[in-house]
């Protein structure tokens, strides 16, 4: 026998299919008409500009720190002294993942040992938390264990314990503002914890994934506590590596990446990275400078950003605020910025929502993605990211995704 | 006593100090006017011109192969099938750092473990050769064992002899067109051995540096043997992993490098690499595209950088030919193209010389760079690399040089 209730969501979600959709939630892509607002880049830095302000000819090897003029720039949204800011090649994650390869194979300051040696390594992972951090883990063979997150950051009570406690507990996974995927930004009690708490590990250390520095939904631009300067007033002035890019303030592709650091830990990393590369594309550094200017430009481009995408974030919460108001189980992150919107459903039905929505032509990333080994425990986070499709898409998708939402409950009874 | 050689010498010394000469002759760099070739570059792709050839938006994440288009241009130089050929980033040594940070980490096909898992891994270091390719190794914890150079590559009796007999032996740098720094190139015999002795080491690699692989110095386009085909002919399909780049080609910090390897080789390191970045700079690649259009622009443009560096690699062996045609033990490489030249001076000299150089304002490559660990046991190898002085500062230096030789010949005795 079959409840009223469920033959409404199965009608639903049968004219859902037929619709023959095509769309797709997945990664934190900008979308088409984002790239646009770039457009001039694609003849910047222009014939015969090629001078670093200091004379520098920029076509050339060389430079492994990157241009001057740029982590001038960045430096004070990133929170890190510009001398001790690296401008890189055009991926954060690829900063990420060699910091910890160096440290797998060349001691960090403070450490013992390099971390090849030790009989294991562990990283904290807040979740939900970002797939690719725990990729770059899993890859590596450092062991992820999960910190629950709170609007405010990782519990810090339960992150004070593991590293109090646990010597091969090495570092954390941070997404401090408009974490990814649940949008909470990092209180300033959680940045003072992280930076000062005593750790078992000499060579413990935060990455500090500032992926969404400057990327604000709303007029408010939230700003976050000083975790380098925090760090070393607390005595730990290595503990942090911070990164940052343009990924998603130029071109996705064809951005910039950033590193700051305690000048020791900088020295490490530049003294390693000589080995690998004679130095960034320099060229790529000045275009930057040339579009977007100062701080005042990159705000100004932010603003445009958020005039693109602030809609589709709200077309998200309007639907699941109509559908879903008074669905006892389900409730959504309504992020001031960042990527991505966190929709928690009832527990043990995320995976046949995302399974749903896959048969009907919606592409959601995999439900589990959000958690480490791909294992969400409670199967109840699915991870939105409306940026890429226009408007009218997402708004769509989302229907979509209310039709799945529906019809996992029902089935659940 | 002194002879009277010497007070000419020491004379000829004084007189070069005095002029407070301040060149450099120390690494191979594209000059200004080489750049200069490529100054459309840097308005290029140009505005609204983002697609590629199958539509992807370049400006967007994604695409570990890079642009098929740019790949399609080098694959035939390169002699590596399209389909196993990837388009990175700005650095081929990055390419090779990170593939040799893949095999500690991961094991490579064929391997029987990851090697941060062997008790002991070898490279053999043809000499001379290449400093920065020992700096990867020596960073790596990777031992090197020199193997004497010949004007065909390599001293294949030592290589076979040494592969065969020891299992910690797992690889070898090479330079197979114009050397670094000798410009020697392998003979067709030396590739065919390369690709076919039986190594101890199952997971024995072929690190196929083809920095050169276009840049003639002469009319003569010299072609080397195609070690992918040789090595898959003879049952080794996965020991070489070829690399390129257009660092010498384009803009030297803003270039594209190239990896070219068997397809389980390929699938192996695309599936490390995706943990680590969501893809290359693909617009870069598309501007790469629309400068060089294809093999015929591309081997203009070459004809261009031989038309500007030709004559300093002339004015180098004018120099020499002039001052030493006749002096027992001095000798210097005649290379068909490359970035190099190979002095060679009586043994025991050749730090003596470069420090007399540097007093006088002329800076050379240390003594003993172009040997592992920085130990030429002769010491009597100088690379000399003339491309970056305009052309009358490459002839004053190397009569700067001689200079220097002069003394260090007569100092000796």
């Amino acid at each position: 026998m079959t409840t009223p209730g469920l033959e409404d969501a199965r009608a639903a979600y049968e004219k859902l299919q037929a619709e023959g959709m095509k769309l797709d939630l997945t990664r934190g892509k900008p979308s088409a008409e984002q790239l646009d607002l770039a457009t001039p880049m694609l003849s910047l830095p222009g014939p015969d500009d090629f001078r670093a302000a200091d004379g520098t000819d920029t076509r050339n090897y060389g430079g492994l720190h990157g241009l001057p003029e740029l982590r001038e720039i960045f430096a004070p949204f990133l929170h890190v002294p510009v001398e001790q800011l690296i401008a890189c090649g055009n991926s954060s994650l690829e900063l990420m993942h060699d910091t910890l390869v160096h440290a797998l194979l060349s001691p960090l300051p403070d450490a013992e040992r390099r971390w090849a040696d030790e009989e294991r390594v562990v990283f904290l992972a807040p979740v939900p938390g970002y797939d690719r951090h725990f990729g770059v883990c899993e890859r590596l063979g450092i062991e992820l264990v999960p910190v629950p997150m709170t609007d405010d950051g990782p519990d810090m009570d339960v992150v004070e314990q593991l590293v109090a406690a646990d010597p091969t507990v090495k570092g954390i996974w941070c997404v401090p503002k408009y974490s990814n995927p649940t949008g909470a930004v990092y209180s300033d009690e959680t940045v003072r914890r992280l930076a000062s708490m005593p750790t078992a590990a000499p060579d413990f250390r935060i990455v500090w994934d500032n992926a969404y520095a400057v990327h604000h939904l709303t007029e408010d631009e939230v700003e976050i506590a000083d975790v380098l300067a925090l760090a070393a007033e607390a005595g730990h002035p290595n503990r942090p590596f911070v990164v940052g890019s343009t990924s998603k303030i130029t071109l996705a592709g064809a951005g910039v990446a950033f590193l700051g650091a305690s000048a020791e830990n900088v020295d490490w990393w530049i003294r390693l990275t000589s080995k690998r590369t004679i130095g960034p594309d320099k060229v790529n550094h000045l275009r930057h400078v040339r579009f977007l200017r100062d701080a005042d430009g990159l705000r100004a481009h932010m603003r445009a950003h958020r005039e693109i995408i602030a809609p589709k974030f709200a077309a998200v919460d309007e639907v699941l605020t109509r559908e879903f108001a008074d669905t006892p189980g389900v409730e959504w992150s309504k992020p001031a910025g960042g990527y991505f919107v966190t929709l928690t459903v009832p527990e043990g039905t995320a995976t046949e929502i995302v399974r749903l929505a896959k048969e009907a032509g919606l592409a959601l990333t995999p439900a589990g993605a959000t958690h480490p080994y791909g294992e969400d425990p409670q199967d109840s986070i699915i991870r939105l990211a409306p940026t890429f499709p226009v408007l009218a898409e997402v708004r769509k998708a989302m229907e979509g995704v209310a039709v799945c939402v529906r019809l996992a409950l029902a089935e659940r009874g």
